[in-house]
Formats: structure tokens, C-alpha cells, sequence
């Protein structure tokens, strides 16, 4: 079949690259549209951009002319999807421009991720939530629409509360992170502030993950989310590793668990169809280690390729009932990989249809 | 008036230097006697120590000849007070066999931290559990005595504790530790294992921060200590930061708390006599930042030549009472300079009078 | 066809790992054999080798039982070819131990590299010394044979020398490396020796890089490897890199020699047949880098699955004729890599046949 | 004595803070003026700066206000000495502003280090180069006066050749260097570019390092400076390390040499009067270290309070005379330690008097 060409807004930036990366050979989608600031416009993508991932840019990529993000341009693309890898505060008024405009926009920006009309989308923990887009059509008038994906840290998370809210009711919950410094962009992290150090404040990370987890696992009801009823307190830390984020979690439950069962629960969580069909779907959500000394994010953020979520040390907890350890990769999974799978999901449901 | 000449068992390792560089200068004690390994016996200190810390060797200390620990020095050292700097393993039967022999030993070392008779001690927080030597003494027929200081992570946080209990009451807490490669000694942790990494596991340590505190804030009650009454959940995690433990804490209190009453609990919080008065008490033992990301290791370690713990972020936690960031040096405060400070509190008490 | 069964030794350390890792999926050779020391004897690989690897252990390798290393095995095992990951020391007894009982031996390890009898070997640079097998055999009397392959630095030093050599003529060089920590092995390198630090010392590195270069790319000559004559000068320093020595050269040439015509000699040189065809050899071998801080090892030690040089900077030097940066992946092409590609060579010049 | 007030422009960069960390408890000068942009102007400096240091920020400098930096600002100032941390484009017309405008500018930038008839000045080294002021203020009619003191990477290799030009006459050397990433400022290196990672280039760097070097052992004749008549190869690199910028040198002499005669010229060095005597004067300024793995940058950086340049592994060179391998504070000795080193010699032969 044809591949679907696709745009990318704020291409040359750390997460823009990385939907460069992860859409090369891509079976369904092909990048046709890069967009970055007025700054960038004009020159071919392999000399605006300062690639900063260890695999060579796509050739196909280098010789694509830079498109200037502008209300100008926003009716004149050759694709009917955008991948948004724009910055929170930007993120607004643009993707909205380019939603009015007619265009499918999947963000990975936080601007919209509360928004009541707006689904926030990960394919395993809540497809059904897509119904939201119709909402959102009716309610703003538009031809396009806007998805978005969680927060990096929220992300991991959620698809590991997924199946422990089915199995057990998640009561409480407290999150400790250690954050790869590629989640802030680039040049992001100054090395001075980092190198042999942790920084113990991540600006605004600590409301969305307390705040998203609630939306993502809610339940789309009628025309809006009834958010899930459970409370979540966060502390979030910066470290000096590149990819992938560790999270330390103390879980209470509304009904018995233990760590065998809390295992399983995790090792038998699967998608259903159509997600388990996408092309981004890893073979299994979450895998559990057993070693006393995993996940570690140099180790193992690579696994299939950044998709699962690692969770290892299930174990009893003496003020909740259980403690583990899950890491996500922040920039894969958490950011450019997780609107690429919504776009799939979207594919699937029939959204991406004319 | 002389200065009272002291020795250092396991003199040449990690913790075993901080000894030495921490008592150059020292007002009270000075290193007569350095112990290390038979291989490292005869040969001048500053030849048997592969030296790691960032300022030079006190001269003084270079040519001191290294004694072997073993039975048969155990009687013939020319002081009566020891360091101890040995890995757990080790220190149990030398330890013993060093105070039975008459010596006073501070030991920084686990191996009888939770002995029902020997003090566990720091002293801004239990001054009065010395008491236990005389306990100790008395039931092992010892005409010497151990005293030991906490673990490094556990030092830190008793610190803070110890103006909270008292002030609101503790219930419950949770803390997420973030810690330094220097504490597992040298050669220790491998570049190959920590570079741009996080082990989410440190074997024991968890045990111990969930131990070590209620012992620590118990109370001496006739002739042993009645631990307190609260729960602490740990999770420990080794990052790539030099010196520092950083830990995430959240906490429950008996008592009505907010931020302002819990910053003015730990800037009022100050040792009275004799603690007051000894040499490494530092001015404030829990120095309250409020910029927003502060305390930092790589930035803030050295805050009073590493006896301050750092507190920042004190804020409301959605589960408990409070969440706040702490930062302690681990091996000044939670190691070398802890028992040093403790022998201090001995000297000053009048234990180290023959 | 079916694959060849090969034997590593030392298997379970860090370039053992690499040969597990790099042989996953070979086309021709399979692992059916890994060696280590007693201590690892009997146990499953999996269960016998803490993986250090970003890539999951392959599952064909998980089960595999680890035999010991002894006289007894040498004449037991199900392949004829064995790779050496053994350390320095004890290479040289054990090696030559199988060679005699006659398996063939790629060694990656140091002890037989000067020999007068040994290949030194890197396919792209002196294919034809493997004509020195038939004089070690013949010599010794073995039925079996050792070849080696070059110093991690050395390596990726001598390739891009070898199209300089033929173009201009060596007269004289200036080498400054900056070598990553994976090249010590595990545990190698102490963290606490290494993070935020440059050790500007590798025990016995630099006499390894101003010696070897010389056999590399000298003529083989009757029954003998006549040197290469020209001088070098080496610096050797580890650095806090997880992968890939840098090395910063000053060239001196016979013959004129210009940044261009020094790009031209490095792209355009390349393999001739059997070499070009070998599974493992690059497209290219010397890849050059215009942008001006090219190479850098986070960035582009992958390349080419880490069998490509990579050099950049190419400038005239005031000194002597050219300065330049090269890159080289020291477990990869310096190391595992470049043993397989030496089988590979063996295999097609024929002598892996019985 | 009353102790002469300063001002520092740039006081809030990363050279600014060093300033300001370096003159608290100076014998002879005190911070009473900070310059920075417009936008910090007005603020107290504890609020303006974002300290960056490990000590603590003075308390005398806290509650400075931050004056802008502009014409206005010159004739207004209650100090008649400045200090300039200006990156080096910005230096150019500021610091000639205040020079014309009286004030003695002792200036870390590069903007004026190659004015034939501006200092390039580091006291061990050049002393009689002030001789140039005069010349400069009669050339440009300044009641002012301009002095620079040399790029961070050539102050260490000086202070090195300095004693060996004048034992054996330098006829060719080459360096390779390793350089901290506070040379860089603040923010400077993104993390996400030196984080594991070498990089093989800093813009203008190399420049600096093969041309300054000769006018700082030049000749001061008549009116201008001679400069000394051997040739240098620079490499620098960027290394993930905080301070110290570590040195690898192949040195020609004219006269012979070797290593203990090299060593005998190193340890001999001295400052003769006024030099010797000055504040900042290091009591060697040469310390040679006969470890085979030193000098190492986190180990020995701060020896001496940074002002000293340690040197190791002084060895004979294939290719030339002497290898050997130095290490210098950046931002110590190598930019505001040196700044104020230089201001103290004006003070000591009569330059800043009125």
C-alpha cells in the first residue's frame, strides 16, 4: 500500500528528531513535511538540524526543505497528519491553527493533554478515549482535531497502573522519579548543573503526574472523561543519564494483592484489537525482571525497541502493599514513539479517514 | 592541652581516608595509629593508600607505619581510642576483640549497630543513649566499649526526624534515597556499571533506613532503648554523583503540620549542651534552602564542612503531611565524621577517662 | 549451509560478552561452546555471566553450558575455531594449550601479537599475513594455530594508516588517545576513579600502540614480517566514555600530502577481494566527517555496527604535514569484532578447512 | 590597610562568580562594584546570580546591586580597578570604554590579548610585559589601561615552558588537550553534548593556543614585544570533567634534555621579586608528580587553591625530546585566579596608583 505522508511541527528539536528516527521504515506512515521556526525555513533538514541521536539521520530526511510553522502554511501541506513536537507554551495556538486548518494533530505537547475535548491517548491503557475526538469536532467546529500523548514520566506509569487498577483498585499511590536528562530537549540540561549531580526539581512534572494518570485511566462517559478516583503524590528528580526514566512506586490497593499476584497481573496484561495489532504495539506492555538489581535505564531502556515499560523489585511495602521500580524510555515511549502509536490507533479506528 | 592520640582500623579504604583527612587538624585527637589489612602492614601509610580524596594527604599521617589488625596488636597500641572504618564482614569479631582488649571503638561500621547494649548514636539526636555503655560494660565484662554511628542514608534522615518527632509526632514515611558512588567504598561500584546509569538497588541498605531510625529515636528506659513507634518504607537507589545522598522524602505526622511549622521545626532544631559545644557540631544541624530546586549534591555537599543536612522543597504531599528533599554528606556526616563526633560526645561526657 | 560451531574463551567477560552479542545471527559461524574459569563451571551462561550488554543476551547463549578452561577440555569440545577474550596473563599458556591440540585460535588478547610467528591481523590492512600460519604451524608443530588481532587503539589506528602508508608514506606520527572505559573490562575501571576525571595513563597501552602499527603494516617477507619504518609517539588516557577511543593524530609524511588529497587516500580506499566480501567488513572502512567537531564517540561509535573508522577534522598541522581526529569502537572493530572478521578471512583463504 | 575596592564586569557568569568567590578575604582587594547586562541590573547579586559554585556565595556580595554595564556606568564608579569576565565579543568596546574612561581593566577575555601593545600577562611568566602600559596609554591617550591575562589552556602550557625555554630553548612542540566544561560558561556545554562523549573541538581554540604562548615568552624590546621563535600544534577536546584542563605535550628543544633534567628545571622554577611575594603567588609554581597515572584533574585540580600546574609523567618521546602531561584550573589559574594574580603584580610595581 501507499504510505500516509506526514508532517512533523518542530522538527529539528530533540523529540522532532526522534519522529524522524522512529518513522524511517515506519510500514504505515512516511515523513513528507518537516516544520520548525521562521529561523530554520528554507534550508534542507540536514543542515537545520543538529542531529543528536546515535543513528545516522535518514537520508530521506536530509534534503527535506524546512517548512516556516506559520498560519500561512497551515492550509498548504501535502499530508493530513502532523506529528506535534512542539514546546508546551507554543504548542497552543498552533496546533489549534492547524486543527481548524483540517489536519489530524497528534501532540506530544502538554498544552491540550487536560483539555475536557481532548484525548489524552496511550493505545494499551485507553483506546476508547479516540470517542472524545468526535466531541471535540462538534464542540470547536473543526475539520481536524487534536490527540495528544501523556507526559514522559506519566506515560510509563500509566501503562503500569492499567492493569493493576483492573486487578486490584488503586487506592493511593507515591511516585519518586530520576529523569533522563534528554527529556528536558536540547540545549535543555546545562552540563554544569548535571554532571555529578541530581537535580531535585523538574519544572511543572510533578502536577502532571499527579493529575494525568487520573484522566488517562478514566472512563469516557458520554461526551467527557470521569476521571479515575485514586490519589497520587510525586517527587521528581533529575539525573545524569541520557534515555529513560526511573520511577520508584509504593502502591496501595483497594483489594488484597501481593507481589506473585501483582506479577501477574502486570506479566498478563495484553492489548486487545486493534491495538495489538499496530505496528508500535510491543510484543508485551510491561515485562517484569527478576533480577534483584533491574531495570536500569543503560541497560535495559533499549528494550523492544523503547516500547515496553520495565518493572522490576515487586515487593511488599510496610506503610502501602506493595513497592517496585519501572522504567520507561522517556523520548521513545514517553514522547515521539507514543504519538506515532496514537496516530496508529487512529488509523485503525478510522479517524485518519477523508 | 595534648591532644589524644587515636588510631583507625581499616585506615587505607574509602571511609578509613576521610578519618585521617577529617582529624588533621582536630582539636582534641590527633592519628597515632593507622590498622589496615597484613598485606598493607609495615609499609608507611602514604605508600599501602591508593589516596582518593581531592585534597592531599596530611604529611602527618604519610609515614605512620601500618599496623596489622589482628589479636595480637590488639594490646599493644599506643592510644585508647579506635575508628573504625572495617566492612561489615570484618568488624564484628575485630571490633570485639579490640574493646574487650580496653579500647573505646567508634565504629562506622554495621556490624553492631542494633546490638540490644551498644549505642547507635548521633549526637544532636540521642545524646543520652551513651548511657548504654555502661550496660554494655557491664554485661560483656568489656573494660572498653563500642559505640557506633548510623548508616550513611539513615544519619541524614534521623537528623531531620528527630525535630519532626518531637515537634508533630511521626507516623509514617516514605523515602526514596538517590546515592552517592562513595558510599560503597573503593574499588566499589564500576564505571561500567554506574556511567550515565541508576542501579535501582544497594544490598541492605533498605533494611537499614527502615531499622536504624526507630533505634535511633528511641529512648533509653532503665537499661535499654525502647525504639519509637512509627514505619518507615525505603527504597534505595545508587546514582552518578560523587559524594551526597539525596533522599525524596513524604511523611505523616501525629500532629497538625504545613510547611511553615515544619521549616520552623528544623530551623529551630539545635543540640543542647554538651552537644552544643563539641568540635564537628556544626552551627544549625538542618540548614532549610527555599529556592526551588535546591538542596543539590554536586552544589551543596560541603554546607559546613559536610555536617549540615540540607532540607529543600519542604511542600504538602497529596497522601501524607509534608514531602521535602534532604541532602547529606555520606561519608563526612554519615560515615568518618559521624564518629568522630561521636567520640567527641564520649570525650565530653567523660567515657574515654580511663 | 551450515554454520560453524565456534568456542569462546572467556566468555562470560566483557569482550566475551561481545563475542556472544556480535556472533547472534552470524551467517556463518554459530557460539556452541563458552569457556571460563572454574568458578563459572556448570552453570547455564545466563545464570554464570552478569550481562553488561544494552542488547538482551541472546536466548541461544542463555542455556549454554559454561565448560571450564583446563588441559582436560582442550581436546573435548564439539568446534574446531575458538575466539580468545582471555586476559593478557593468562592467554598465553591457555592459547597456545588449544592451538597444539589443534584448534584454530582467534585471540583478541595481547601475549601473542609480537610474536615473530603470530598474524597480527586486520583484513582491510595485511590479509596476506595470514602466511605466517603456515610458518607458526610447521615452527610449533601444532596441528591448531593462534592469529591475533590488534590493541583496541591500535586498531582503529592502523586502518586509517594503511591507505596514508600507500598514498604518502609514514615518516612520523604523534598519537593522543582518549580511550573509554569499556576497554579495562568488568568490573575494569572504579567509578570513583573515573567520573568527572581523566586518568592520563594506561598500563602498558602506549608501548602497545607504538609497536604494533609497525607488524601491522609491514611486508610479509619469506618467513617473516619485515616492520613498517617509520616512528610513533603515543599518549594513552581513559576518559568517562562508555564506548569508542578517540585519537588525535599529527602525521608527517615522505611524500606531499594536503588535507584533500588525505581525504581522497582515506575514502577512497577500500578492501580488495576476499576482504570486500567478508560478512563483517564495512562498506567503507575509513569514513570521513567534513562537520567541524566530528567524530565523537556518543554520537557515531555505531556506525557501520561499529566496524567503520571514523575520522574528521582533517587540517594541516604547523608541525608536521596533517592533524586529524579518528574514532574507532574499541570492543567492536578493537576487539570482538575484529576477531570474527579475522575468522571470516581464515574461512575464505581456507584455513579453517581440516 | 584599607583593602582597594574592585568592580567585576560579567559578574554573573561562571569567570564572573570565580571573581567574586576568589577576592572574598583577599589581603589587598574588595568587591564593591558587580556589572552585568541591563536585565540583571538593579538587583541585589543574590538574587541577579545563579551561583554555580560549590562554597557558598559571600555574604558581602549577596546584597551588591547589580549595576548595567554601559557608557553611562563608566565615569560613575567608586573603584578605580575592574575586572573583566565579558565573553569576548562584548569585551572589545566595554573594556576600552572604561580604560578610556580611566579605570585599570584586568581583562580574562580574549578581545585584547593580541594588541601589540596589550599585556598578555601572567606574573611567573612575563613580569616586565607591564612595561607595555605605558605604551599603551601613550598610543591611546588613556588615563587607563588595558591588561589581559591568556586563554585558560595557555596559561597552564606556559607556566610550563617558561623554565624549559629558558633551560633548553623550545624549538617545536606539540599539544593535545582535554579541556573541563566550566571553560565553556554557563549555560555553555549542553549535557546532552558532553554527557559520556567526547568532543574534538572548541571554536577558536586551537588558534589561541598556538599563537599565545609566543608573545607571552617574547621579549619586551623598546616599545613592543618580540615574540618567542618556536612552533606549537594545538588539539583541544571537551571532556566531561568540572575544572581542570588536563594537557598531553611531545616537546623539541634545542639543547639537550631528559627527564631528570626536565624535572630539575620544572621544580626549580620560581618567581623572582615582586612575584614571589604577591598574594596569589603560588609557593611553586610548578609541582611535578611521580606517580605513573598523574596528574588527574578530580584528584589534583584544587592543589595549591588552583594556582599551581601540576605535572606527570615526564618520559622520553619517540618522536621528539620529552613527553610529559599537565593540568591546570580553568577558571583558577587559568582566568580569574590569574586576573587577580596580574592585578596584584600591578599593585606590587606601581601601576595602580593614582
Amino acid at each position: 500500500m501507499n504510505k500516509i505522508p506526514v508532517g512533523i511541527l518542530g522538527a529539528t528539536g530533540m523529540v522532532g528528531q526522534r519522529f524522524v528516527q522512529l518513522l524511517e521504515g515506519h510500514p504505515w506512515f512516511e515523513v513528507s513535511q518537516v516544520l520548525a521556526s521562521e529561523r530554520s525555513a528554507g534550508q534542507p533538514y540536514g543542515a537545520a538540524c543538529h542531529w543528536l541521536l546515535p543513528t545516522p539521520m535518514p537520508a530521506a530526511a536530509q534534503g527535506l526543505p524546512v517548512k516556516a510553522i506559520s498560519p500561512d502554511t497551515a492550509a498548504k501541506l501535502d499530508c493530513r497528519l502532523l506529528f506535534s513536537a512542539l514546546p508546551g507554551k507554543e504548542a497552543r495556538p498552533v496546533e489549534e491553527n492547524y486543527a481548524q486548518a483540517g489536519y489530524a494533530v497528534c501532540s506530544n505537547a502538554s498544552a491540550h493533554r487536560m483539555d475536557a475535548d481532548a484525548p489524552l491517548l496511550i493505545p494499551e491503557v485507553n483506546a476508547a478515549h479516540t470517542r472524545l475526538i468526535d466531541v471535540q469536532r462538534r464542540g470547536r467546529g473543526w475539520p481536524g482535531f487534536i490527540v495528544t500523548n501523556a507526559n514522559c514520566s506519566t506515560t510509563a506509569l500509566a501503562i503500569v497502573l492499567r492493569p493493576l487498577q483492573d486487578a486490584f483498585g488503586l487506592r493511593r499511590l507515591s511516585v519518586v522519579t530520576m529523569q533522563a536528562i534528554s527529556g528536558a530537549g536540547y540545549p535543555g540540561v546545562a552540563s554544569l548543573d548535571i554532571l555529578g549531580n541530581v537535580i531535585p526539581y523538574i519544572d511543572g512534572e510533578e502536577e502532571k503526574v499527579e493529575s494525568e494518570p487520573l484522566k488517562l485511566l478514566g472512563k469516557f462517559d458520554q461526551a467527557a472523561i470521569q476521571p479515575a478516583d485514586f490519589r497520587i503524590s510525586a517527587q521528581c528528580n533529575r539525573v545524569p543519564v541520557l534515555n529513560g526514566h526511573t520511577e520508584c512506586l509504593s502502591l496501595e490497593f483497594e483489594q488484597p494483592a501481593d507481589p506473585s499476584t501483582v506479577i501477574e497481573a502486570l506479566e498478563t496484561f495484553s492489548a486487545g484489537e486493534p491495538v495489538a495489532g499496530l505496528p508500535s504495539t510491543p510484543a508485551r506492555p510491561v515485562i517484569v525482571r527478576r533480577e534483584p538489581d533491574s531495570p536500569q535505564p543503560a541497560r535495559d531502556v533499549e528494550t523492544q525497541r523503547g516500547m515496553a515499560v520495565l518493572v522490576g523489585r515487586v515487593r511488599p511495602c510496610p506503610l502501602f502493599d506493595i513497592k517496585l521500580v519501572l522504567l520507561g524510555h522517556n523520548t521513545v515511549r514517553g514522547a515521539a514513539g507514543g504519538a506515532i502509536h496514537n496516530a496508529e490507533l487512529l488509523l485503525a479506528q478510522g479517524y485518519l479517514e477523508s
